[in-house]
């Protein structure tokens, strides 16, 4: 169960309104790396959990933070799309195209569909979905994917940060890009700990069962060479990387039987 | 550009038709950690790629792999949908459940879409789509998302494994298990070398810029007391972890102005 | 079974072109509280009816005029397409700014994907889903959803109607804004008297069996004291609303048991 | 900024697992309708709320009481997916159809890819998405959502209620039905305040510029004669309903000219 | 504009109820090549054509009729889906395996979300959207598109007819069979009018344009030697295939320029 | 199995960038009926192949060619997307509106997401989907299919082409314009072969199955009067077309029962 504060876990006003730094900021909410991707995925995994309590702690902690970067983003947003332009006349557009670029570059939903506050959508327009997400039931696999949400979060977060100089923007992104430091390191942490637990190939136990003649080879499928730069160094398991330079065809054609005459597989 | 073999990189035949394993398999070629994610996002990101030659050559070469995984899966599906039943009399029915959980279980697009072969969705007949795939731009991030697309994808070949009995069908299963475990090494090797180069928070050149003074903290914002369980042990990137039993919200209360009347946000 | 006349419902014909304004429009068209989600939900409703014909009659008659505006908006977005600047030169876009802001702002679908006519998408290009219509079986609930349907619709075609001058497109949204004031009142009335025969809580049959302790309780989850101002009013069904200050957590610690070993849930 | 208990706000276990009960309370969490589809639009419409504190604690204390309730299911499902039949044989299914009912009816990537844990999507395995919600910025038309949102989800807990025996499950069914009552009551209590500062028709001020004579006419675009029992009846905003039998079109056959050459639009 | 009689274009009346084939009519429903893509496909298209008349009203009239198919089978499928099991006892299913198969295959949203009427779905949930639609404003390749719609819709109903004895369902699927061989052939005839009109290839008018020294070449990517079987044979443009063995990769390395520092694209 | 090299197939290289025709140059990849859209569905297609083994080839060359273009779109997007304006000054854009018109209409994904790298989304950011594809197992119905992808894509390629002056990007366009004449050709003379065998009508065998008084019938549902033309004209399968004035709806009134009361439709 939850308890809500109305109070902010960190500022996120931004010194002057900017609708189109208000579309950008939409990847950090909806887009498939955003905020409400964290969130969900982590709750997901934390409920899904049944072995170690700190991992199921670790993420709901987590999780539970997400959601107040939500509401940042989505209080920001809010802010930066005050006095957007809805209908500047021909004359005004022509006079100053640093106000065409605003009203063309808008995102156009933000004001017909949402009366200038935030959407649950990337910048351009694609709504959120849960695909974004991850929950296993498999920690050691969910938490590189939340090492890897947390990177390209953090990334976006780094670009986004150059494409304003608005310094109240700045200092809500300085905060994100130190929680997903935070982040990075803390699912790293665990990753490992879980890694020494059950091997650092996903999952563990197969390794008796693959045909493991296949399971340290690289392969080359094409005229590049930089492949073969990894042969003979030493993966993560301990053992070493082969190389093969012209892998054949193991398989075989296939060949199906026609279908049922039900089926009208008209094949010539 | 590419060249195609009609054989098979591996066996593609299991020893008898399975609707509801065909079914199940489509997770593996156009669910969301399926062989079409890995090769579409490999691909993209050697197309991307503009610097060492060896990670380009990396990942297109396993993204050319890939392609001849979602070929032998296709292949499969089609040999497991031979012979399913179209339309059981409900005699048959009440005679044989085993019949019945097949006839009830099937996917009905794979007969009434697709003529008893493969599609490109799920087993849940969710259509494939490239929000799953991840091309940033920064190879130390996709690394890592290439790992875990290993992960999670081995990890449900593992579970498809034991769903089955046939010793055609595991065949298969054994080589893939083998591939998801080089890909998952070898992603590894690069991503290390690119940590290496770049430092192990992504990306590596922001450090000096975010606050951080909320980068090394595990916040605490439960009664859940696990995530204690990591302060004082020393981060991937050298630092110690401090926690925050009860952090607090730093951000005040927000309070954005009343839109423009033509908006119409009548809010009481 | 439906018969079609070529003359519009109503007037669709701009001033001027003005493909801005053309893809603005695409939201009463295909977005999710378009045309399209009306016609789709009024017409489901009315095919699903099995009680009262007058509501039958009422959605198919309702549904039967959407198809209209469906066919109106499409038509009015052609017009507004024409002339729309498909190739302007470096030099007539650096003189004028209206120009630019066309340019970048137009829909780039409107002339790759469709010539210059109506998409059935949104603004951003967001495919209409039928995920936006609800045809629930249950009359009282559908007309309510029938009633925000109009609302929101309304809504944002009042927005539309402040976002041009243009007298063509200004006397096609004056009428739209007066059907969608019928259609709110008319699914109003039908829901009141559906109300009055099942009750205001949808399902009506349910109240001996939920736990209805808890069913007019004013819960406070957060430090804001807002929720407290409906404590001792009167609800819908009679009753008093109390509130609760700080809601327990009634419901324990929940402890699934470890999955079977074959889905190698890993989990520390 | 939120707090989390792991407490659960009320009791989440049902007497035995049963992996199609499983697959059917998808749709309260991650369907349309359900909890995360009022988590979602409750949050996003009080953190865009500027007006009235009250409506906005409302909204934020409701919404994160659903975050709660999203809790609750993920967990119930969680247990109900115990021992589930991951890969019975031709045998046991042939003795028993009901074994043979839960193995085809189960939601197969239950197993394959959460490891006998909740998804985020429907019982079809379709992925919730953020199309669901509603946040417009007039708390009128979106009150009036929420309760649409209460009375589908309340219709379809009753109807889970009915799919189901095991007193744990209908614990858990009967605790939601009692807060979609009290949701339902207390939003409709919301809006009828609101209706009356502005309106019953959203939004309440361009009843000057819509064409009001087109404003209270129940059209008539079949042979069905329902829709006339509404003539002469009062509207709620005091107005009566008129009747035309007939409705002519209004506005002439459309003739948009023919496209740009460079469009190629060859049309005979 | 449009009028609605109640009537039904033809009779859509089962013998007996069949939820499971309830299930599978949907994919001609709200399925990719289903009636609604065809009444959505032929009604924009009709919108958008500013050409001879004929073919304007060719597809107004069939959208139409489209129509009119939907209604038929929404009432299909409501009356295949009258009294579906909703709780079967376990003793129940343990009697009847029948029965098990129509409780597990049936898809549950049909009774949760739907109350036992349709939906705007495919068999498998998935909901339908206008990404399956096409309008692009150049009638020749849209007119291919109508034939294709109706040749996937017809194998589809072909495939549907052999999955039941019901003799209701198959006199309505034996109409539906009727239309759509006339709806091909319509189609068909004005494909060949504009061809003949504009050119076989679409569009007409680029010839002069493109690189013709590979307008005509079979190319061979593999080691299947059966392109070659179409050399030498003249195309419908009345020019001949010729056959390349080996087709040479023309266009070099590609070598981008490493981004911009602020997009932080570490790539080795 | 598949073999890379890394020479494109044909030059990519613009002469400058161009960050907005990056964006429109989407539609070729990653929209409905672009590369990814053929690639996917001719190799389906062809794996799923069991007749001719012709065809089967023809299928595989074209799809392992389709990867060719998708590697080439992306190149030249990325190509196009150097130097692109991240975060011009106000001042910048007040001095140039084309500076304006580029960053306002530029993919804003383009550089936060992928690092000024090509998407597989269409321009306006949609993700492709699978359901863009088609393999039916009926190889008449899917060669149409096929002449419609190369119908569209070359007519989207004919309108890109008079959206840039670049002649590195037309030198790239008039190559596919070339290789989708002949792909239009050659799948029309395979469809045309097919078509011998088999029939014009889809599926070739129901002819003695379907209601064929009305196989022939051009309906008219409207006032127009265009499809009269078609009427006496010779099908395609040899027979005439007769015309219906005025079709009779000939399926009566449906009537389905009320559901079951645990369903709670009250309908009134």
């Amino acid at each position: 169960m939850f308890k809500h504060t109305r109070k902010l876990q960190y500022n996120a006003k931004p010194d002057r309104p900017d609708p189109l730094m208000a579309r950008r900021l939409q990847e950090s909410l909806g887009g498939q790396w955003g905020e409400v991707t964290g969130m969900m995925s982590y709750l997901s995994q934390g409920w899904s959990s049944t072995g170690d309590e700190k991992y199921k702690d670790l993420l709901l902690d987590t999780g539970t933070e997400e959601m107040a970067h939500v509401e940042m983003i989505s209080t920001m947003i809010a802010y930066l799309l005050e006095d957007a332009p809805l209908n500047p006349s021909e004359e005004d557009l022509k006079k100053d195209p640093s106000l065409a670029a605003k009203y063309a570059g808008m995102d156009p939903e933000h004001s017909i569909v949402h009366g200038m506050t935030a959407s649950l959508n990337n910048p351009n327009g694609g709504a959120w979905n849960a695909g974004y997400t991850t929950s296993s039931g498999n920690l050691v696999a969910d938490m590189r994917f939340n090492v890897v949400r947390e990177s390209e979060a953090r990334l976006q977060v780094s670009r986004l940060y150059y494409m304003t100089e608005d310094e109240g923007v700045r200092d809500m992104l300085k905060f994100l890009l130190a929680r997903e430091t935070q982040h990075q390191l803390q699912f790293m942490k665990a990753q490992e700990e879980l890694e020494e637990k059950y091997g650092v190939v996903v999952p563990g136990d197969m390794k008796d069962i693959e045909h493991d003649e296949f399971a340290h080879v690289l392969m080359n499928f094409s005229d590049g060479t930089g492949s073969r730069a990894f042969e003979g160094q030493t993966a993560k398991d301990g053992e070493k990387f082969t190389y093969q330079e012209n892998p054949e065809a193991m398989g075989g054609i296939p060949k199906t039987k026609p279908a049922d005459k039900r089926l009208h597989n008209d094949q010539g």
